[in-house]
């Protein structure tokens, strides 16, 4: 299945989310990952940021697609990861 | 459709983006927006989002979901906006 995560933590956790992201998934921008991902890894990853996070705190959003679907991406400005399709 | 908007733009204009945005969609968290739009609101979005930002500096990024699509979403920690499934 393919992913969105966009994210917004308190600086004291967000390294440590953003490095924790970077071994599943892809870094598109300031706060937002997407990305190809099993449903075990899935399963296994949102249990690994619950472990990280301040649940009253920090706030993880994570898109799901449906089943095969990577979304249309359109990129006005400049691109700051290799995975677009420039407008 | 339904759409996913993130930006990361200067904070020169990115009060400017919010306002824009926040007339055709819901802000979600931190520079990120979502919701449903007619393909010829989306278009004229496109052109004032490119009117506003600086194309060698600004980024954003749109996903475009399948027809009838609404993304399943989760979220961890707290949800800064009344869309929601919390975990």
């Amino acid at each position: 299945m393919y992913i969105i995560i966009v994210y917004d933590i308190n600086t004291k956790r967000v390294n440590k989310v953003k490095s924790l992201l970077r071994m599943y998934l892809n870094w598109i921008q300031n706060s937002v990952f997407e990305g190809e991902i099993k449903p075990t890894q899935f399963k296994e990853l949102k249990i690994k940021i619950t472990e990280i996070i301040n649940k009253d705190e920090d706030s993880v959003i994570i898109y799901k697609m449906p089943p095969t679907y990577k979304p249309e991406k359109t990129i006005i400005g400049i691109e700051k990861s290799p995975i677009k399709n420039i407008l």
